[in-house]
């Protein structure tokens, strides 16, 4: 199981360190967790994530189901074991890739019934056998089977998932005792404010030990998105771990922490790292730009990681132009590397009670997209004047 | 420039141990050189490549000429700091890439011209313009411009090609001098003994820091190889390192240490573990095969690599079937490592004088190729009585 307490709430704002300890170790909150989608993080050994300072990532159990297996996974000692990584794990339901991965699939209030993207077989996903799998993957936190509705929904297709997700929770919770591993509700409602209190009311009256916020980061816009996670928050116990599935870039992660959320997952550092955007203190760098061809310095100046002290850009770009596998995987730790150091700069922000400064200073710094400079505009107050001029259109 | 002293000549063949210092380290030999196409070992950092043993490897003139260019190279400081390795570095001088990859092609007496396999664009090597490009590199040894036959040839071209070779090296010692880089010969004559004695002679009477002999292993009969190089060694100084360029399999390297070679360079340790094809101290195992998924045992119970020690059969034949990432480096991992061991256990055994016994026990102790048991079964005498029964035939 896992234990979580506050340890300090920012004077100005909602966001509030922790800790979040397991029974493979405890990690410091706000958290960013990396993707392990096949076990590890692409290209990436458990050394290298945990010299990055992670101790805690997430598994996809759609695709550890589907191959190797949930029950060999168990026969060779659980996913920690399988995997050689000894930090902590969160497993996902599987229900979020049967939407995005699967062609063919029928919800029922019963589970889902959905076709495996990678042989065509028919497979089918109870609350029941959704608990099943994540037990047998013997991982920390497991997640409850939702239905997480494609955007934009209608507000019936919404208050039908919530419906279905509350049920299924319910029986997910029941399924789950005597597992010993810690078990979220995941809040779901779309952009309906009212929906989303509600999921939020019924999953905290069943209690959970933690309580996430779903469907969101899918394309709708980002003052949406902090709208829900502002209706949501209130609602939620301040004792337990906040969620945010899926999100984020750096300013989501910014954002969503001055709301007070405390977990994040995104495979963005990774993903981001096979394309050649790297992150930077300063904006971002797309490695494959002609002007890196003859640059010798680090991707980050400021930055401390392995990649930072002993690459150029250079050299980095003619890996990732060659086609070099060397060059993602030194992407992907760069980028690693700055979403584990971004968490710690905002735990010790909150810690000394200025976390709004730290995030006016986070903007002034660097560049973003025009779409995280909308929400910046409405919702950090005082930023824009300032920092108008420095920030140049990107797309995202 | 280098220095090469043999420090023990075994008793019964002609191997010997030596030592190679160049200004970036010392290696002992027979050594084995991992070779690094684009800069890196594909997917591998220099501190791995340092850690499974290495501190000499192989880079490619032609494709590093190619993309990113060795001036731009040469600017930033040439290819160690390029690269961050900091052992030794042997450069090819891209005359078997061109042969290999350039669909088209013509040579003559002044050189080579061909189209780039990148963007089809035409270039000309000559022999001055081969030493411009290592010397950017700054490699600690340089190949001379050769000319490669493909196999089989008539005895026409072989005797074109040595011709060539010959003049090319001449104008390749002139073009290297004053650069502080080692610089080696290259033997061709392709399965002719009097034109590899030819070769070899007027070479060794121009002088160079080593010989190689190049236009081996392109598909002729192993046995034809060895005679090869039973042909070629006498001819070449004694008190200088010896080259077999681009072998081969374990057992090749055995039967060349045997007969007197020092250095060996070949993509088979990284190209086979991209393929999942591991090499073990019983012989091979394809990882993605079906009886790897449940077996929880290492690659190989006797090997100490980081791989053997953490991972399962099972988790790299998961890796391996789902296409991820860092299977293909874990594997590769594993047989540079195994490549290291064999060239130190090799060293080991000249060194106590039981090199004839070490072959045969390696030999014991594994299934080879049926081309390979060819050669041991006629030049392994009294070893194919005792084990021709443990060696299964595996198709190469």
């Amino acid at each position: 199981m896992i234990q979580f307490s506050v340890s300090h709430q920012d004077a100005a704002c909602q966001a509030r360190t922790g800790r979040l300890a397991t029974s493979h170790g405890t990690v410091d909150t706000p958290v960013f967790m990396p993707v392990g989608t096949l076990g590890p993080v692409k290209g990436i050994t458990p050394d290298e994530l945990h010299s990055c300072g992670f101790g805690l990532m997430l598994s996809n159990s759609y695709h550890l189901y589907l191959r190797p297996g949930h029950q060999l996974i168990a026969e060779l000692g659980g996913l920690h074991r399988f995997t050689g990584w000894s930090g902590a794990i969160l497993t996902d339901s599987g229900g979020f890739q049967i939407v995005s991965l699967s062609d063919l699939r029928h919800i029922t209030d019963e589970g889902v019934t959905f076709k495996s993207h990678l042989d065509g077989s028919m497979h089918e996903l109870t609350p029941e056998r959704c608990m099943e799998i994540q037990m047998a993957l013997g991982s920390d936190i497991m997640m409850v089977l939702d239905e997480c509705p494609t955007h934009p929904c209608t507000t019936e297709q919404a208050r039908d998932a919530v419906r279905r997700s509350t049920q299924w929770a319910r029986l997910c919770k029941q399924a789950a005792q005597g597992s010993g591993q810690a078990l979220f509700g995941i809040v779901q409602g779309g952009l309906d404010a009212d929906l989303r209190r509600m999921a939020a009311h019924d999953l905290v009256e069943m209690g959970f030990d933690g309580y996430a916020l779903g469907g969101l980061s899918l394309g709708e816009d980002k003052l949406a998105m902090m709208a829900m996670i502002e209706t949501t928050i209130p609602e939620l116990p301040e004792d337990h771990p906040r969620y945010l599935m899926g999100v984020g870039l750096p300013e989501d992660l910014v954002e969503g922490v001055v709301r007070g959320i405390d977990m994040f997952d995104c495979v963005i550092p990774s993903r981001h790292g096979r394309t050649g955007w790297l992150f930077t203190s300063t904006g971002r760098v797309m490695i494959k730009n002609a002007q890196y061809a003859r640059d010798e310095s680090p991707i980050d100046h400021q930055c401390t990681c392995p990649v930072c002290e002993r690459y150029s850009r250079a050299y980095l770009r003619h890996l990732f132009v060659s086609n070099e596998m060397l060059g993602v995987r030194l992407n992907t730790i760069h980028n690693l590397w700055y979403y584990h150091q971004l968490m710690k700069q905002l735990h010790e922000a909150i810690q000394e009670d200025r976390l709004l400064a730290y995030r006016e200073q986070f903007y002034a710094t660097r560049e973003i997209s025009p779409r995280s400079a909308a929400y910046v505009e409405k919702v950090g107050a005082g930023l824009t004047g300032q920092n108008g001029n420095s920030r140049k259109e990107q797309a995202l």
